[in-house]
């Protein structure tokens, strides 16, 4: 009860300023890319990029030369080296994809995306969309670690979008509906009043680490090819849905529990 | 009315193939941005593109190495020297702006502009949008041989779009009104249907049963009278999403590992 005191009051005082997505671009290849994505977000008023290993390093003097002014106005974009690193305080995130992904996801279209995101935005959690490298897009890990996918209805016989158009599209329609929402809606719609807050990505995945050594020390991997899959899998499970605080250590209050620590280990 | 009536005939008619707005490029400087504006327009089922006068004449090597492959499934484009001349078997043009200008013209936003389009369309009128080129946007002549104005409500401390980005913004949403099915979605948003299936909610139970067991001689739960609401959250864990048949087995797998088979239990 006394969070959700704290959470409505928060609510109040953003009330204009609904917080934005993140974008988080993946191992970007041309800086060409990286510059005309900062220059569309700016334009439609996103400013957090984050940049996960890009391939020319950074900064980058083709990004500054297509991003029009871009990056003298927002703050410096954030380099990581990981994609979990890059999303470690969001709670909610969505990968981008032109394919069918063999995982079991909700699947967005832009529209449908941008309100899932103003919603938990209004909700106090910090969102994000991730964009995958120009050629390859996102790996099923990178994906794995998102909660949701979303897929652009494009020409299916010439269906690969441009990276920085891609990020355009995702900030445009955030752009539409933010600003609908100013004007249509007086508050964003609550989420389950039974449900506590997300655990920030950061945590699940501290979790996951911590199921893996275990699952390491207990051999549950045969080989060492098969890890990686079964990762994914395993990963998948507890990304796709918001757990909470509470749940997160519930889970780690299993496994602690079934590790064993009365052999005292 | 007899306008309307043939109007709706038409449209039926003509439901899968809507006749698309040509796109019309004045004076381009860039040759990239040519491509990359085939590109949009081909990833949104566009395939009209005239050019008029192109700053570094056509062919454009720059402008092939960014469409990615859309010239070779496009028609050719059409060179013209004036923008009149461009547009003279088009019945119904948009010129787009990022500035107000000093003309008594409708200005629609993207949505209402694509719209306006399709109605037309769907009278069999041919429709174009027409974008100026980088630097200076379109002239007043330009402008005033165009039926009406769209404008891009964007940041309005960095209002500038990049030439191909506009372009793909008006392609993106005709295609959306145009193909509304594609981009109509119930809420929530149904699974990716090449997911395997979800395991059935008897199977859930058993595992989540088996975990009690483990967790009782663990003596996870420290009172009995705390139980039930424990109990509670870990199933809310997992049964608040599809679990597939997969992901059991590896649950069941995780379980078989952590409860230290190996002691000989």
């Amino acid at each position: 009860m006394q969070q959700k005191i704290a959470h409505r009051t928060k609510k109040h005082n953003q009330k204009d300023t609904t917080p934005a997505p993140s974008i988080i671009l993946c191992r970007p290849q041309m800086g060409e890319n990286i510059g005309a994505a900062a220059r569309a977000m700016l334009n439609f008023e996103l400013t957090d990029l984050r940049i996960v290993a890009p391939r020319d390093g950074w900064p980058n003097e083709r990004a500054d030369a297509t991003a029009s002014g871009a990056f003298d106005v927002m703050p410096e974009p954030r380099i990581f080296d990981t994609l979990k690193e890059a999303i470690s305080d969001i709670h909610f995130t969505i990968a981008t994809s032109a394919r069918r992904r063999d995982m079991v996801k909700p699947v967005y279209n832009p529209v449908n995306a941008m309100n899932e995101l103003l919603t938990r935005a209004g909700n106090n959690q910090k969102t994000g969309i991730v964009f995958g490298a120009e050629r390859t897009g996102l790996t099923n890990e990178e994906i794995s670690l998102c909660q949701a996918l979303m897929n652009v209805p494009t020409n299916p016989d010439f269906a690969s979008l441009n990276l920085s158009q891609s990020v355009m599209l995702g900030a445009y329609e955030w752009h539409k509906i933010a600003k609908s929402n100013d004007y249509s809606q007086s508050e964003p719609p609550a989420l389950n009043p039974n449900d506590s807050f997300p655990a920030p990505q950061g945590e699940i995945s501290s979790f996951i680490e911590r199921l893996e050594n275990d699952l390491e020390k207990r051999r549950f991997f045969r080989t060492p090819e098969m890890k990686p899959t079964v990762m994914v899998n395993i990963r998948n499970i507890f990304t796709r849905t918001d757990i909470t605080d509470q749940e997160l250590r519930t889970l780690h209050g299993i496994l602690s529990a079934l590790r064993g620590n009365k052999t005292g280990k």
